[in-house]
């Protein structure tokens, strides 16, 4: 893949319009009964028309096998290759509540945990404790206070939180007292490189306060923390595709993957018709939207393929508004598979359509995991997305002469 | 891909001949009207009936959605990674007017330009003068000379021309004068190393003598140079595929490439037939063809559909005459898409058919875009395309124990 400094020899400015449906989970699985994945089992009227009018193919996410979390399926359909560009998980917990970070902050997930009398780890998850009780107990926890640093603990949900420390000279380089599984006391935060001690001091010193601020709990009677994290310093995506990119997402989580990559994040409502109006009102602002919708996704992580198809239904009739809006290319895809019968991400190929009229339409009969294997597009590289999608607005220039 | 010094371990001799007929910018769009491709629309019985025997597959040249120029594409057809090996503009515009290229002869692309009384750039092409026109300015040019090098101007066609400096000392680490847009002066011509320092210094008194030279001219006042290049050091490809190989090819160009890549160049005539009885002729000197037809893509590089699908149909009939030499393998393909709907070179993926007694013959129905799609071989690099070649003429051992 060409990487994304080496493509401002052929980028070209245009007023070409790059419109990015991404629908997070997209591709599916055959229900054991009927044999018909969730696209094959949805009233997709618009989707199915569009697919045999465009060009269609499957996206490898990052590897054949590599099921790929909400950041690397995104930083590859935008173009960003996911083994080399990453998002550290704390950042990424951080980014899925909307907490705003600086260039120094450092995060880390936290888990409320239960440790039996001689500190040994018998739930990582605090028997999943309750919201209401969990944020209590949170609330506790960001009370800590410690000496040179600003330090902040936010719930996310059940038991999981973020902390973030903000302070001079505080490094990621510090170990994970998570050790992944019961049985074990949690492990001591150890610096991984020198600039890590004073940051592993204080994440030490978190931990007895957090210690003495459960004691007593029967569940959540300590804390486990994982994924130490900043802001990583990744090309702009504006500047790399020379576009004026805005995102239209619901949720903070896809917001904040495009903030960091320099989009600009239009606030919107939190449904899907909210989020269409957002980008008809801002069209002729931007040259990329990249317009997020997860339904589909929840519904395939908890295993309801009854959900996903009808959040899959819930999309479609939106099709001919952003048809309407005429952008050069229209690209409809996941950043991942989804399917019900799995419960959670899959590795599986994630169906693709590129709408533009520099495609061959080859009259794939449906916007499916199976149709558009047959598609003239083939299996592509998720990377590839936005190559693609750049050649057919006209946004390239020739490689060599 | 396997880079080409790697191969030596697995390429073995064999008699078994190979011919690769390259239809320049074979890959189409559909017609708005018809909604069918250039190969859909015309009348192939030869090449149709061959894809039914064949494997047939797409070529994606470089990457999706990169547009490649003629050298990148017959780079990658040939097995060299194009976003590796690389021929410089301004040799590749010398090869296309068929000037023969010292090792230390760097060239230039040239441009007559148009600026006004105060040296700003008004026109990049100088309102396309015409050929006659150019080539009496051009011949003012060719009799400039320089102190210690030996210098050459050759025009190309319209406003372009050929610089060509020969000489010891000399480097292409110069920059362009060019500046690609106009409303600004030509940039001066500046080391882009240490040893760019002489050459710099001899461009810029070309460029002073140049202006001196075409003073007074109401549109072609100025020159712009780019593209500074030398011959590049390419892997052999005889020595690397272990081929006695020759090409066919009536542009200078496409003999230019071959020559640098060490395949035998036979003289041949600008016909087609003409370059068909040459192959007979040479039949049994040589183990590799490349033979090269180029009106496919001239007649989409001007968007003309008629005038392509005619360019097809007319390469047709030469099928059986080329199936009658009994090659072990036949590989039609092109080096990349020029749709007559865009009008030049595109990022489109490029029917492939590979004939031997070693293919499935899946009985794909036609020799088109959409009908490829659905062949053996899918989607395959165009870097690949040569391996399997060689594969199927039993060149290549087996990778390991």
């Amino acid at each position: 893949m060409i990487d994304l400094p080496a493509l401002a020899e052929i980028v070209r400015d245009s007023p070409a319009k790059i419109l990015f449906l991404v629908i997070d989970g997209l591709g599916g699985l055959p229900h054991p009964e009927t044999g018909r994945s969730e696209l094959e089992t949805a009233h997709l009227p618009h989707l199915h028309a569009l697919a045999g009018k465009s060009a269609c193919g499957l996206t490898t996410p990052v590897l054949p096998g590599i099921t790929p979390g909400s950041g690397p399926g995104h930083l590859a359909l935008f173009g960003y290759d996911p083994l080399k560009y990453t998002v550290g998980r704390g950042v990424l917990e951080a980014l899925g509540i909307g907490l705003p970070l600086g260039p120094g902050d450092v995060v880390a997930r936290g888990n409320l945990c239960t440790v039996d009398a001689q500190g040994v780890i018998v739930d990582r998850r605090a028997g999943r404790v309750s919201g209401q009780e969990a944020a209590a107990l949170v609330q506790r926890l960001a009370r800590i206070r410690l000496p040179g640093v600003h330090l902040e603990v936010h719930p996310v949900r059940e038991h999981r939180f973020v902390l973030l420390l903000r302070g001079d000279g505080l490094s990621e380089a510090v170990s994970e007292t998570d050790p992944g599984r019961t049985g074990v006391p949690p492990r001591d935060p150890v610096p991984l490189a020198p600039e890590g001690e004073y940051t592993a001091r204080l994440v030490a010193a978190f931990v007895a306060e957090a210690r003495r601020a459960l004691h007593g709990e029967a569940r959540a009677n300590m804390v486990l923390l994982r994924g130490w994290s900043r802001l990583p310093s990744l090309p702009n995506f504006c500047h790399a595709y020379r576009l004026r990119a805005a995102a239209v997402a619901a949720y903070p989580m896809y917001r904040g993957i495009a903030h960091i990559l320099g989009m600009a994040v239009i606030p919107t409502g939190s449904t899907f018709a909210e989020q269409v109006a957002t980008v008809q009102a801002h069209w002729q602002q931007y040259d990329f939207f990249f317009l997020h919708y997860k339904p589909a996704d929840a519904a395939g992580e908890d295993g309801d393929f009854t959900a996903k198809v009808r959040a899959l239904e819930a999309v479609d009739p939106h099709i001919p508004a952003l048809l309407a809006l005429n952008p050069e290319v229209l690209v409809v895809t996941g950043d991942h598979a989804t399917p019900a019968v799995v419960g959670g991400h899959s590795w599986h190929p994630v169906p693709l359509l590129i709408h533009s009229r520099y495609t061959l339409g080859e009259g794939v009969e449906a916007f499916t995991e199976r149709a558009c294997a047959r598609g003239s597009l083939g299996r592509v590289p998720a990377t590839a997305v936005m190559l693609l999608a750049l050649a057919h607005a006209g946004r390239l220039d020739k490689y060599g002469a």
